[in-house]
C-alpha cells in the first residue's frame, strides 16, 4: 500500500491489488474524500456511498475500453480518483480545475457527460447499440441511483434495452434516497426487495424442489400466510420481478460495501450475454458519521469542518429558496388552494416547513419534472393554485408540459424557478441560463425576475393574483429581505435613475450590477439611467416610452444566455427606433464551473467590464 | 332507438338505455364515424376501437362531475358524440369547427386538453389530489393506450399514484399498437397478459384452494412445466404484476368490445377506494374492414372513399417525410455509421424502407422522445451518425436532452424535424411553431430550414459533413424535388433577387410566399429583394452585408412563432443599423386548427397580407 493515493497508477494498480489491499484502499479513499471535499465543498454523501462499488467496477471492468456511465454524475468522485485524477482534487469544482461531474474532455475514462438525472440507461443503450452494429466487444455499464429511477426516462431506457436484448449492465445503486428520501411505487418495490427476509434461501429451496420432486406439495404449506409476497420475491428467477418483466436478468440485492461480493456479482453479470440489472444496496454517507446522520446536508455541501461537520463560511442573509418557501407557507395559511410540488428537492427549494405544516397540500413526486408539471396542471384545472418549485436547469425537462398542459390551457400554475442563471461550482449542466429564453417563447406565460427577497415576495403576490401561468426565476444564494418594506408591484418595470447619455435595463439580480455600472460611468462623466427589470414577459417598455427624450444607447444586462433572452427581445422591440443597443448576457456557448464573479469577469458581465465597453462605445 | 344519433340527448339518454340498445348504438356510432370521417378526414382507427369502451364509460360514470381524461386525445371522437357533439362532426378539424382533440373550451365534458402522449395519468393524479384536498367526491378516469404507456411520463404518473393511494382509475386501452406496432419490454409484458392462457380459470382455482384447503398440495402439480409463468400471471391478485408492484389494483384483461363486461369491470373499479388499473383489450379499426386491415393508414387519414378505403384528393408530389427517408436510406448505403431513430413514427417519418433495408441500424424506441435523443447521443458518442426523426411538436419533449446530451457534448446527431410550422387540421397541440426558437437558444446547434426536396437533400448532405448537432426542420406535406438539380450548399443563405426599396428574408417553406410577395409589390411599383433563408443558426447575414447600399426596410417571413424566432434574431442583429424591420411570423398565442392557407390569412402570413402591410409602411 502506498501512503498517498495520488501515488498510485490507477486504474492499472487496482487490478493487481489483493482483496485485502482493495479493502484498505477504501479507507484511504474515504479519508481523502472527506479531507478534500471539506476544503472545496462538493457532493460528499453520494460518493462515500459508492467507494466499494467503484473499486469493484474498476477491478472487474477495463476502462476506458469498457464504458462506465454515471447517472447524474455527482457520484463520480471515486471514479475520478481511480482514473488518475486524485492529484486534481484541490481544484475540484474551481475555475480551471476538475468538474464535479464526468467530462469526456477531462478524461478518456469519462465515457459520457452527465449532470441531469435518469439519462445513463438511454446513453448506455445507444453506446451498446453502436458496439453491436460495429461488431465490437466491450461492456457498457450504467450506474444509476434509485432516486434517478423515479424519472420516467430511466424506464424508457429499461423498456428499450429489455426489448432489444442488447447487452447492457445496469447497476442500481440503491441507497433509498435521491437527495431527499424517495417516494413512489418503485421505491416501495425496491424497499420490498431490500427487506424481503430469507430471500436467497427460499429461492434455493424452491429451485431444488422444482427440479427434483414430482410434487412441490407440502413444501409450500408452511409459508402460506406470506405466500403471495414470498412468491413475488422468491420464486421468480432472482426476485426483481419488475425488472424481469421489462426484460432484464436481475441480480440482487447485493451488499454494496463488500468488495468481494460486488466483484463476484459483477463478474457474473459480465459473463452473460443479455441485459442485466445488478441491485446494490449502499448507504449514503457511508463511513463518515456526520454524513450518515445527515445525508441530505452532505449531498451537496460547501467547505466544512471535517471533525464537526459544521459548514464553514456560510453566506450571511436568507437564501432565495428559504424565502420562497416561507412566502408559500404564509400564503397557504389563508389560501387553501395553494399547493406545493417539488421534484425530489424538498429541502433545497425551501419547502421543508411547508411540507410539515401542510402535508396534504405538499407533493414530492420524485425526480419526475414532467409529471410534476402536468400534475400541477391537473391541480390547477381543478381549482387549486399549485406552486411548482424546481431548479431552472431541471425544469428544462418539462418544456413540453409547460407549453402544452399549462400555457395552452391557460392554467394558473406558478413556477418558482430556483437556481436561475449562473449557479457557480456545479457548472455547465446546472447553470439555469436558458429559462428566460425558453419561457418567453410560451404564449400566455408571465416571466418575472425578482432581484431580492422583497421583489420575490412581490412577484409571488402578483402571481397569485393572476389567472394564468407565471414563472418566477431567482438565483442561487442569499439576498436581502426586509418584511417591513412593501411595494405595490403590478407587473411594471421600474425606473430607478433618469438617463442622459444612455439607459441601462438590468434584469433580476443584475440590478446590482447595473447600479454599480451607473456609478462607474458617472466617474467617467457618462450619465446612465437605470431601469429595474422584474417583468421580462410581457415586456414592459413604459420606462422608456415615458421619457421625453430617448437616450442614444440602451444597454441590457441579464443573468441568461444572449440567445432569445431579455436583451434580444428588447433589441428587437427597439428596432427601427433611433436607439442603439448593447446586450450583456452569457454567451451562446456552455459556461464552465467557477464562481459567479470569476465567470462574470471572463464573460464581460462585471460592472467594470460593462462600463468599459460602454465607454468604448462613447469613444468611437 | 332513434334513426339519427344526433337526435339523442347524450350523455343522459345513455343511462336509460338497455344493454341491447347500447349494443345497437355501437353500430350506429361506427356507421356515423366512418361516414363523417370519410368526408373530413381525421383519426379513425383509434376511435373505431373505443366505441364500446366509451359507451360503457359514459354509462358507468357521470360526466362532467366525473372527469374522463383521454390520453393523446385523438380517440375522443366517440366521447364527443356521446357528449352532444355529433351534430358538429361535419366541421370536424375544420376552421371554426370542433377540434380533433379534447378541448375544455368546446365542452364541459372535456375535462383536460390533451394532444401529446402519456400525460393523462399525471393530469388525473393532479385532479384527484385536488378532489381529495377539497373533500369532494367524484371519479377521475384516465384512458391511456398501450402505446402511450411506452412514454416514461406515464410511468412517473403511475409511480406517484401508486404511492399516494389516491383513487384514480386508469383504463389501459390495449390494442397492441401506438401508431405503428409497439416495441419495448412493457409491450411484451402486456402481450403476455393478453395471451396467458387459462388465466382467469387458474386464478379462481388458486383462490378457492388457498381459502379452503390447508395444503395447496397436488393442486399445482399439473401445471409444473409452466409453473413460473403461470405463477406470474395467475397467483398474484389479478395478474398485472408490474402494475401491482407500482401500487395499483389490476383488473383484466377485459374484452374491450363487450359492453356488459366493460360495464361490470368499470362498476367494480368505481366501487373501490384505491388506485385501479383496468386492462382492456381492443382492436384498432374494429368493425371497419379497411381499417382493421391497415390500422396504420387509418390512424390519421384524409378524406377517403368509405367503400374502398382509398384516400381522396391525395396531394401530388413527394412528401418531405418520404424524401427524408429516401435520403437517409441512400446515404446509409455508403456510410455505415448512419442510424435512424424514430419515436413510434416509422411510417409517418418516411423510415419504412430504411427499417426494412437496415433493420440493425433502425431503432423505433416507442413514444419516448427523451430516450430517443439520449440514445442517439450514445450512438454518436460511439462513432455513429444518428438521424433522429421526430415531429417538431413532439420533439419539445426532449428539449433538455438535446441541450444537455447532444449540444453540451457537441455530438453529431442530426435531427430530422418533420411537421415543423403550421400542420393544419390537428391544430394547436400539433403545430411545430416553436422549434426555430427553442433550437436557436442551444449552443453549437446548426438550424436549417429547407424549402423543398432539393434543399432538404442539400441540408442533409451538409449536416452529414458537420461534426456537431444539426437540426433540419421541414413542413408537413408535399414538395417538388428534382434529383438532377444539384447545389453546393455550404450553410450560406442565398440571394435570389437584388433589393431596391426593401429586402425580404424568407425562411424555409415561406420562400414561396416571399417570391409571391415580391411579385405583388412589383405591381405596386415597390422593388423588393429576396433572400432564401435556409440557415437560421448560425445566422448568415452575408446577403445583406454584401450589398453596396442597405435598403431602408428588411422584412422577415417564417413559419414559426414570432417569439425568439428567426425574425427576432434578425431584428436584434440589425439593431443600430439604419434599417427598419418588419417580422411576419405566427403570433405569440396558440394557433387553432384550420388549413395552412386559412390560418395564414387570419394571421397575416399570405403574400397579399404581407404585401399590404409593406405598402402601408411605404405610404406612411
Amino acid at each position: 500500500m502506498k501512503s498517498d493515493i495520488t501515488e498510485y497508477n490507477f486504474p492499472q494498480d487496482l487490478k493487481s491489488m489483493s482483496l485485502a489491499e482493495a479493502e484498505l484502499l477504501s479507507y484511504s479513499i474515504r479519508d481523502f474524500l472527506i479531507r478534500e471535499v471539506s476544503k472545496t465543498g462538493g457532493h460528499l454523501a453520494s460518493n462515500l456511498g459508492v467507494v466499494e462499488l467503484t473499486i469493484a467496477l474498476h477491478r472487474v471492468f477495463d476502462s476506458p475500453e469498457d464504458k462506465i456511465i454515471w447517472d447524474v454524475g455527482h457520484q463520480a468522485y471515486v471514479h475520478k480518483i481511480l482514473t488518475g485524477r486524485a492529484k486534481d482534487f484541490s481544484l475540484l469544482r474551481q475555475l480551471g480545475g476538475i468538474s464535479g461531474f464526468p467530462k469526456s474532455k477531462e478524461s478518456i475514462h469519462d465515457a459520457y457527460d452527465t449532470g441531469h438525472s435518469s439519462v445513463s440507461i438511454s446513453a448506455a443503450a445507444g453506446m451498446a447499440a453502436a458496439r453491436d452494429i460495429k461488431g465490437e466487444k466491450y461492456e457498457v455499464v450504467a450506474v444509476i441511483g434509485d432516486g434517478s429511477l423515479t424519472g420516467g426516462m430511466a424506464y424508457e431506457g429499461l423498456n428499450n434495452i429489455g426489448d432489444s436484448k442488447s447487452k447492457v449492465i445496469v447497476i442500481l445503486n440503491d441507497n433509498g434516497m435521491s437527495i431527499s428520501a424517495n417516494t413512489g411505487g418503485i421505491s416501495k418495490h425496491l424497499g420490498n426487495l431490500r427487506t424481503s427476509k430469507g430471500y436467497l434461501d427460499v429461492k434455493r429451496f424452491i429451485k431444488k424442489r422444482v427440479s427434483t420432486i414430482p410434487s412441490i406439495g407440502k413444501a409450500l404449506v408452511n409459508g402460506l400466510a406470506d405466500f403471495k409476497n414470498d412468491i413475488k420475491y422468491s420464486i421468480l428467477d432472482d426476485g426483481g420481478v419488475l425488472f424481469e418483466e421489462l426484460g432484464f436478468t436481475y441480480f440482487g440485492p447485493v451488499e454494496g460495501h463488500n468488495i468481494r461480493e460486488l466483484t463476484d456479482v459483477l463478474q457474473k453479470a459480465k459473463s452473460l450475454e443479455e441485459p442485466v440489472l445488478v441491485h446494490v444496496i449502499t448507504k449514503k454517507g457511508k463511513g463518515y458519521k456526520n454524513a450518515e446522520k445527515a445525508p441530505d446536508k452532505f449531498h451537496g455541501i460547501g467547505p466544512f469542518d471535517p471533525t464537526t461537520g459544521a459548514e464553514l463560511n456560510k453566506q450571511e442573509g436568507r437564501s432565495f429558496s428559504s424565502l420562497m418557501g416561507e412566502f408559500i407557507t404564509e400564503k397557504a395559511e389563508t389560501d387553501n388552494r395553494i399547493t406545493a410540488i417539488t421534484a425530489a428537492m424538498c429541502d433545497a427549494t425551501g419547502l421543508k416547513n411547508f411540507s410539515l405544516k401542510y402535508p396534504e397540500r405538499f407533493f414530492d413526486v420524485g425526480i419526475a419534472e414532467e409529471h410534476a408539471v402536468s400534475f400541477a396542471a391537473g391541480l390547477a384545472k381543478s381549482g387549486m393554485k399549485p406552486v411548482v418549485c424546481i431548479y431552472s436547469s431541471f425544469l428544462q425537462r418539462a418544456y413540453d408540459q409547460i407549453m402544452e398542459d399549462v400555457c395552452m390551457q391557460e392554467l394558473p400554475v406558478i413556477f418558482a424557478i430556483d437556481r436561475a442563471g449562473c449557479v457557480g461550482a456545479d457548472g455547465e449542466t446546472h447553470h439555469g441560463m436558458f429559462d428566460l429564453s425558453y419561457l418567453s417563447t410560451m404564449p400566455g406565460m408571465t416571466v418575472l425576475a425578482p432581484k431580492d427577497g422583497n421583489q420575490l415576495r412581490d412577484a409571488f403576490d402578483y402571481a397569485l393574483g393572476l389567472n394564468g401561468p407565471v414563472a418566477i426565476r431567482y438565483p442561487r444564494g442569499t439576498t436581502r429581505y426586509d418584511k417591513n418594506i412593501t411595494s405595490d408591484f403590478k407587473g411594471k418595470n421600474m425606473r430607478l435613475i433618469e438617463p442622459v447619455d444612455l439607459d441601462i435595463w438590468a434584469c433580476g439580480k443584475m440590478a446590482d450590477t447595473g447600479l454599480k455600472t451607473v456609478q462607474l460611468l458617472k466617474e467617467k462623466g457618462i450619465h446612465a439611467g437605470l431601469v429595474d427589470v422584474m417583468t421580462v414577459k410581457p415586456l414592459d417598455l413604459s420606462p422608456l416610452n415615458d421619457l421625453n427624450r430617448l437616450p442614444e444607447l440602451v444597454v441590457t444586462i441579464e443573468d441568461n444566455t444572449i440567445e432569445g433572452g431579455f436583451g434580444m427581445h428588447m433589441s428587437a422591440c427597439l428596432g427601427g427606433m433611433p436607439v442603439e443597443t448593447l446586450n450583456f448576457a452569457w454567451p451562446d456557448s456552455f459556461v464552465s464551473h467557477g464562481t459567479f464573479d470569476q465567470l462574470a469577469e471572463i464573460h464581460g458581465l462585471t460592472p467594470e467590464k460593462i462600463a468599459e465597453r460602454i465607454c468604448e462605445y462613447f469613444e468611437k
